[in-house]
């Protein structure tokens, strides 16, 4: 058996473009090798599956989990639990529902998102209530679910209590509570807290593998006990029913042995602290959020982005107000932090 | 680390329920660690992509190779990328796209399928030429893309002359051809043809590995170049990206090394001939279809098929005509073979 | 002011293609006129809607009425109060929902309709039994909602009591009723039955108007009040919230006046009596249903028929088997049946 | 034949709440009844159809005329046949087809709208451009299409420079123009231009009916001729296929006839004016917007706006603005807006 692919020609550099740049954990490699041992049930009726969904409800304290492949059907998939195409979902503009899914929950659900600008990327009572004025109003979309994401896409977190205090907004007002939570593991990481502290106020939330160190998988968390019973046919239509179930259960057994998802996060926030502090320290270099996961967004010069870009890709994430995005993963090292540093120090070197 | 699976809790006898059964081929898993090397560009800009697309592309002869997570994913994004809403598609009735796929393609495309009946699962002219009645009637779907299944869903195998002559046909009609091709490998196997021979005269097809070995990964094979540029936009709404696109493409490539496909895909085929021989040899069962795949079509007595099914997990296929279903695997062995045509001997034998 | 529209252009003589051939009954014109005095408010919070509901709504014991532009609105409508995309309806694969309105449903509701053949137009139990085998499996769409024609789409009727046992079935096996009543003013007519009969056991149900006299206008009759709450949503995004709703109430409140409706009925029902009987007559002539509304539908020799058609447009219905439809609608006169009448004796006469 | 509803129960005063409040032209009821004679065929291949669609072919140099029941099918239908689900739309936030069509067209094309705030209602080069950002990235939805109202819903208009100047823009990015004319009426007499002026670089528009003195129809009128074949086949499937067709294309004949359409459109622009120009005069009353259309934008105290509605119905257009709508239609007289003005009058100053 040959293969054409040479390792030299593999990118072997951490870089902090993306936290879905990195591989999978090694554990979760090991664990797809242990799962393929037999004939089991197609379509989740097999024990890595019965455990994977068992171990997530009890940490969540869950009605039910279900997995899917990718966290743009876990949340298209979540929202579609609540809505009626006529019911609309509050969010913000930047969340990824509403700008990187590629029109998703638009053409799968047949809904309106209703978006609000959160500069920290944080939905509040005062910015939801702003979008409720159609309430009633047979020419308006009816808002019906807020969706908020946790730890947001500008890298910040929910406090317990901004949480608690929104969601109450939500119960008095009606609307239930859709959680995104491709970088879940991180929001708990950095508060120190349980994740059914997170889930406690929501109504159905997503628990990000892939970006945790899982090759790709996502779970869906179902917390409201009446949103549990159309999931498995509107994830089957919705194409997400993976016919060997076992290999995405294995991925969260293997992150949920000895703690790994918390352990990998935990890691990938303190990657991520390394280097805004080191980056902060640079002449030129600005944050522009507070570190609160596992991304930092800072500030810099455009020529300093763009001498940067030619060896180390990142994203620009806001070109107008000169903001990039670095993401740590769970794998990034102290060395790849001090190395990227280093060369940031150089580029500004140069340009002053 | 410890894992509360115990080996001892996992089924390990093969049986005939369903080559989605089995896991995934030792090469496949390998392959997959193999991958977990570095940093690479999310999103399928990767060295492990770009290989497995110009691999299949060389293969078939394609415009274009795209992967996603499932064969409802592939169908459905497949003839997304040809019709309008008010498009429709021809398929047969037991086609997997009509019965088993949730109501994805109304759902995701809003089409119509107007169904035939085929018993042997194959699409001919005569079959398709009933329903073009409302070719240009405002008040009827328009039907755009005929839809074939290579295996079909029970286990036959168009050939290439039958291909060819459909498609003249469709051509001549105004019509575009769609394979599903979850079973493709088998047919080439069994066809003895190569996979371009089967994609010469399709516009769009699958090609699936889950079913082939693969953990979970199908291709998207885009023969006619027009239907091209849409692709990209249409998966990530369609919810099938991968951003770690690599592990999709690295089971490809396993199964492309030394034509794992092709092996896998024969041995399973000789194992339902294997089975068909031998239960055709027992009194009270009979073939109701030809063993053209994986795939065996039993007529079966009710009683036997009750007992049977104690020990022995499988689908009644058609419970009024008494038809089962068996399917072989790639990991599928001359003893499985016989220890479930033992089992079938016994239960008839006591039976009489 | 001129008007280059002469009335020599405009077709005078009553054909029997359709019974949307006919325009509007001089009362509902009539009622136009009356509708314009003044301003009112929009979209239906105006004396002629809120009288023309009331109205309605005490002839069925309706919990909700509203009104909808055409039948195939009304029944998109209906079935979308009661539908997740994920659920079916079962219906006949004659019925308008099914073949005539373009895949409406399929794209606005996103569902699949699971289709039974039957030879009379109507479901029974047993039929729509055959259609439940999917129940409770995730990978088949569920079925929800039994959609009838009352009367039928070949001019039959249900009888008071197979609605019974039809809607009792669907209420112990967990399915809503439906009912397309665009011809339910025939069917009234016919059975001699009040239109609360007809509504009584149904979900919701449409009673047309278009057909019945008015200029175009359908009351969607919503039986089951749990359904009532999102009709006005649902209406307004599927584009049939008139604004200037009085004029469509204004025609139903005309055919109320002095039961316009059914007098309206029976007499197309009795010009398509007095028709069948004549037709019947005739050598080469059959009818090929019972002639239960305002609907003909005999069997005719090919060439007859294409002869006939020279003068009088009509639908061959079933070209396998020879099968044309004649409707009658509420202008026809017992002149108009016998010049066709007369015409289909010469034209037989001349074949033979 | 008595009818229980009483001249008396109506309104009778005008009031400015909405242009959808008027009825119809009397030129327009009395076509209907001219329509009224004969049996014609179905679904608009009839003589009426033909003429309407005809001329208005003629007045726009347009590819296809359809006609439709309502505004917001007009917008959605004239976007879908140029919208695949993963391209989007770009239109202001204010527009109609974004706020008041309940969601039609994410449910209905199932696509994103992308929105720019534009304080006059008017798109610019300027605007447009901030939305083009994730051109061919295949996470973001594609802009495909620029939707502008004319007049818009403030009741601005384009000129014919800002219209050329937009579109030549939208060429040169690959964008196509959708323009809503709700009130193209109006705003081709405030232009003083003609109404091909008005769609020459356009690619469907629609022309507004109801609002101009119909009783409920709209034109959909196709300039690109590329996208003109779709839309018998969408014009069914989303619902708008009236049968008994002639009644919408007579209410577009009468019109069309002398120019009515202008003559209704002129009076209702004067009477905005006259309504404007002496409301400004008014201490405590400003205006917000400039006259061009039937439209008047004010700012009121809102204590006046609250004393004022308790007779005269309007809408609080934006609250925090302190801005109402008043609507001028074809019907309102001069001394409707001199009792309009004597109570706005009277209001301010029991409030001084």
């Amino acid at each position: 058996m040959t293969s054409a692919l040479t390792p030299a020609s593999t990118p072997v550099r951490k870089h902090f473009a993306s936290d879905n740049y990195a591989g999978a954990h090694p554990a979760v490699i090991e664990a797809l090798g242990e799962a393929s041992r037999g004939h089991v049930t197609a379509y989740g009726d097999d024990p890595w599956t019965a455990r994977a969904a068992d171990r997530l409800s009890d940490v969540f304290g869950a009605a039910g989990v279900f997995f899917v492949f990718n966290g743009t059907a876990a949340n298209v998939l979540g929202i579609s639990l609540i809505l009626r195409p006529y019911e609309a979902v509050i969010c913000s503009e930047g969340s990824h529902l509403n700008v990187d899914e590629g029109g998703a929950a638009e053409r799968i659900v047949g809904c309106k998102l209703l978006t609000v600008s959160a500069a920290d990327g944080k939905l509040t009572p005062e910015l939801v209530s702003t979008r409720l004025g159609g309430l009633g109003d047979e020419h308006r979309v009816q808002p019906r679910v807020v969706a908020i994401t946790q730890a947001t896409e500008v890298g910040t977190c929910y406090t317990l209590d901004e949480l608690r205090r929104l969601s109450e907004f939500c119960r008095a007002n009606g609307l239930l509570v859709f959680m995104d939570g491709a970088r879940l593991a991180n929001a708990a990481a950095f508060l120190g807290c349980s994740l059914s502290d997170l889930s406690a106020r929501v109504d159905v939330l997503s628990f990000g593998g892939t970006k945790n160190g899982a090759m790709g998988a996502e779970a869906l968390i179902v917390m409201n006990p009446s949103l549990r019973a159309t999931v498995p046919f509107q994830r089957k239509q919705q194409m997400q029913l993976a016919s060997k179930m076992r290999y995405l259960a294995a991925q969260f057994n293997a992150l949920l042995d000895d703690d790994l998802w918390l352990r990998n996060a935990r890691h990938a926030n303190a990657m991520a602290r390394r280097l805004a502090n080191g980056a902060a320290a640079i002449p030129g270099v600005g944050l522009s959020q507070p570190v609160e996961s596992n991304g930092v967004f800072a500030t810099l010069d455009p020529a300093l982005a763009e001498a940067l870009q030619r060896d180390w890709p990142f994203h620009i994430w806001d070109p107008a107000k000169h903001v990039v995005r670095w993401m740590a993963a769970f794998d990034t090292t102290e060395d790849d932090v001090d190395a990227f540093l280093s060369a940031i120090r150089t580029a500004a070197g140069a340009l002053t």
